[in-house]
């Protein structure tokens, strides 16, 4: 049974063309082409499904998986290491110490020293709007010309844990969630989609993951929906790409002024809170300037300023308005939750409760969707390989 | 030879019903059959004789062994991690912050979150009387719920690395170590058991080894005697479970106001200081309090008060009352050494190095009793899964 | 072709004599036998190759590789993870806190504590002057011992991953890095080396790295020149033992006043910074003596007497003096480079620029001689078991 679900996936992998990820980085989703995403979900169901039916999926005997987080993580560290120990990768973590930025030179020699038996390298760099994807960038292009002088005898290929404009393997694994929710990529086209802003008692959360969002989501044709307070927009470009993108797959991506009207007749809600663009700018300034007296007059500010919506928070109310008023809640955990986690919060205690099994689930397929990635940045046939891993029918327990 | 020995191992192994220990958890012994302690002890010597003959006892191709140290450890963690690794499972460390108590909504979320590919879950949370084993149920039930509701397609299973109240593989280790002491399992009846109290210029030291050694020394028909001074009693529920399975096993269990009265005519001493109940309550109430100051004001009057009692100490003199002055001295280490580690301690210098080899092999059942744990926890037909490894008898090195 | 490549190395690896690497430490270069150091390099040459190729050596089922760092290191911890992941080990690491100098009866307790399951221990110790191979001989003789009392089944092997006196990974993978530029380590001979002093705004760099490379380089037959300004010298027994091996391989080792002249027509020039010898004597007491102010104030007047040798710079005059005006440069990395890494330091920008991808070559041997350096201690007949992976041929990726 579980075999034969497996074989029509590999099947399904087949008709992809995933030949450009081949020794690749994932960076952005919209870098990457629709049969590339659809192989990454794919390459993810087949991942999660062997493993579900004790067949292991180990492609190294031996390797590392670097990793290196300039913020604190539980979630994304702990799926990223079950994605390396999946393939057979062991995790090495890299700790440059949180507050210490490296440029240039420095970051072109660490980025060698560490390779020189690293297969993967994945990093999460998102507190500094301009900063985080530049990072990874000279990463990449340090091991590309590493590995082109012969100083490494292969490239690593990274995944982007998370980088001040998107947050690859989040969205993935939402939208991974999404597909499996609603029974099919195919009955995607025409949901409606509220990423709305909410009201968090906390400051300076990265706005990754809505871009992420309005980048992935609008692929699909679906109506997505942005909506936060006034000052509170995400960078420019990724409004262009979310709207180029609706035109492209003949969905829609508009902006409105509240998370009341977002909610209306929406198949799917993502209330959850950021930080205003301008507000990362002025922080990436000032940390870079050694500011840190100016830092906690900043972080006043944002929070008064956030304390002016804090009706921003998805109510029962709020949800009553939604699609039969059951649209599916979505968020990347941890929320804010009202009289549990704070005194007001991104969402009403009640509402966070009923959707609980689904969202565990939601953040279940981050694994899975890294181990894609990693998969499908190292072999050229991947649908070969699986097949070759099925066939051989490991155990992964004895 | 050695396999043969293996052999007969496993035989007895299958014996022993073990059905309740398979995906269940390992919490306290007093909640395990006399069968399945019989079992742990076992699997634990298989392991190692296959060690030692260089047969591979990995079962696992991939997984996650999480880790979870509330309190410092190096012994109990590099056990944990060398169990772990013996069966194939790589350990990925949970960093709460050592002071940070989770409640409640975090316990279960995060557990969830941490178990997407978790084969086994281990930790160690002994400070906090009250908490420790507590916090263990709460884990334990997010992942049985977690499991349920389809979040989890396996429920990780748990290991005590201590507790507040027992430490299980501590005092297995150290059961095992008597076991092959003595010759056989068969030998503990009739036996005297000294667990007394004994200075030590720090302070609160757990109170689960004490309770350990009582709750599970008890099992075997060994005559029990719990010695310490006026005040550093421990929890009254452990001295009625010792009590009631003294008296299923044809043994006894006594508490005496002294060290040299618990000696006298002891097979097995354990001297060893650690905190008084009432201590471990206020101050779990002053730290649940973040009353810091009052804290280190407990600190002073604890230690004030050992000093008291200077005079438990297992001294020459001390030995020479036991069984013809040569019980066999045990301790969990590191101990605090008279005019080695401290000016006035646990134990006499010449006392500790007369053991020193049979305290570091006692130490060296302990990766062994945690890989049986999770071996018998992980496959329902244990002897079966034994003889597997050993018919397939791949080196450990090549 | 990499096959056949690969057996050609493991033919003259027969040749060698390695028996007694069998089991055994690897603590200084000059301690080993121009078999023992050329069988290193063979090792490391044919696991390179055997990763190149894609061809597995995991030797290791299960086992820990334990490592201790007692001060930070990015590159040679990524280099023993690296080494042990490669070789089938796990890395455990062993932070015992930085400034944290344990002694006598704590170190051999912790030595057998961390052992049970331990195949390699790698430590880096290189602060204290007369400490760190003192430390890692302890260790290595508390294994010992625990391994002849029954303690350890096995007794793990330790690898030198910086002490006091030597750096042996480090200028074995300088030398192997000179072999391949050379072509063989039949060119040494009769080259001249420049190990000179160099000018940096920091202090108390280690004297390891100087003392590893005069101690081992003088063993092939080349002219080495040491030169540092006064008040800098290195051990004096270092500079017998260059002396002695100089003498004994036909070569020459020799101290001057200058750089310009140890430059003056060399083959390979390595200028680094390096603390002199009293100075790191000095700082050992202080820190025993726990005098932080006095510590503070060595550093002042240290950085002081270094400012007057700011014209100990490997610029681009003095790289014009060498052989052909084409030395190879070579530096351990991270290097101080002059308007880049700081205002005034050991290289000039433009010299650091050319060299970048030798550099960076020199680095990348570092795993392989780790690795090598393990495998050597494992087995009795190195060339069978490498022979017996190259038949196997297990991919190392799918």
């Amino acid at each position: 049974m579980g075999k034969s679900e497996i074989k029509t996936m590999i099947e399904n992998l087949q008709q992809l063309d995933t030949e450009k990820m081949y020794l690749n980085d994932f960076f952005h989703t919209w870098k990457e082409s629709d049969d590339e995403l659809a192989a990454t979900f794919t390459v993810a169901d087949i991942l999660r499904k062997m493993r579900e039916e004790n067949i292991s999926s180990k492609v190294f005997d031996s390797g590392l998986g670097i990793s290196l987080f300039r913020d604190n993580s539980t979630r994304t560290r702990f799926s990223y290491a079950s994605a390396c120990n999946l393939l057979g990768l062991e995790v090495q973590d890299l700790d440059e110490g949180k507050s210490q930025v490296a440029h240039g030179e420095t970051v072109r020699e660490t980025a060698n020293m560490i390779s020189f038996m690293a297969d993967v390298i994945g990093i999460r760099d998102d507190m500094y709007i301009g900063k985080g994807h530049t990072y990874m960038k000279e990463v990449a292009d340090a091991v590309q010309e590493g590995y082109e002088d012969g100083v490494l005898e292969q490239r690593p290929t990274l995944v982007n844990l998370q980088c001040d404009i998107d947050h690859p393997t989040q969205s993935m694994a939402d939208l991974l969630h999404v597909i499996h929710e609603l029974g099919g990529i195919e009955n995607l086209k025409g949901k409606k989609v509220a990423m709305t802003w909410a009201y968090s008692p906390s400051y300076g959360k990265p706005l990754s993951v809505p871009q992420g969002i309005i980048g992935l989501f609008t692929r699909f044709g679906m109506d997505v929906v942005l909506a936060h307070p006034e000052g509170y927009n995400v960078m420019p470009e990724m409004e262009e790409i979310a709207q180029a993108n609706a035109q492209k797959s003949g969905g829609s991506f508009t902006r409105v002024e509240s998370m009341a009207e977002a909610f209306q007749d929406a198949d799917i809600v993502y209330p959850k809170s950021w930080a205003p663009f301008s507000v990362m700018e002025e922080r990436t300034e000032l940390v870079g300037a050694g500011k840190f007296d100016e830092l906690k007059d900043l972080e006043k500010r944002c929070l008064d300023q956030n304390a002016n919506f804090k009706d921003w928070e998805c109510t029962e109310e709020m949800m009553a308005k939604t699609k039969d008023g059951k649209a599916l809640y979505m968020h990347c955990l941890p929320a804010d939750i009202t009289d549990v986690s704070c005194e007001k919060g991104e969402v009403a205690a009640s509402v966070f409760d009923r959707y609980r099994i689904p969202l565990y689930k939601e953040a279940s397929y981050k694994p899975y969707i890294i181990a894609a990635m990693i998969f499908l940045s190292k072999f050229n046939d991947p649908a070969a390989k699986l097949q070759e891993l099925l066939e051989a029918d490991t155990n992964r327990i004895l």
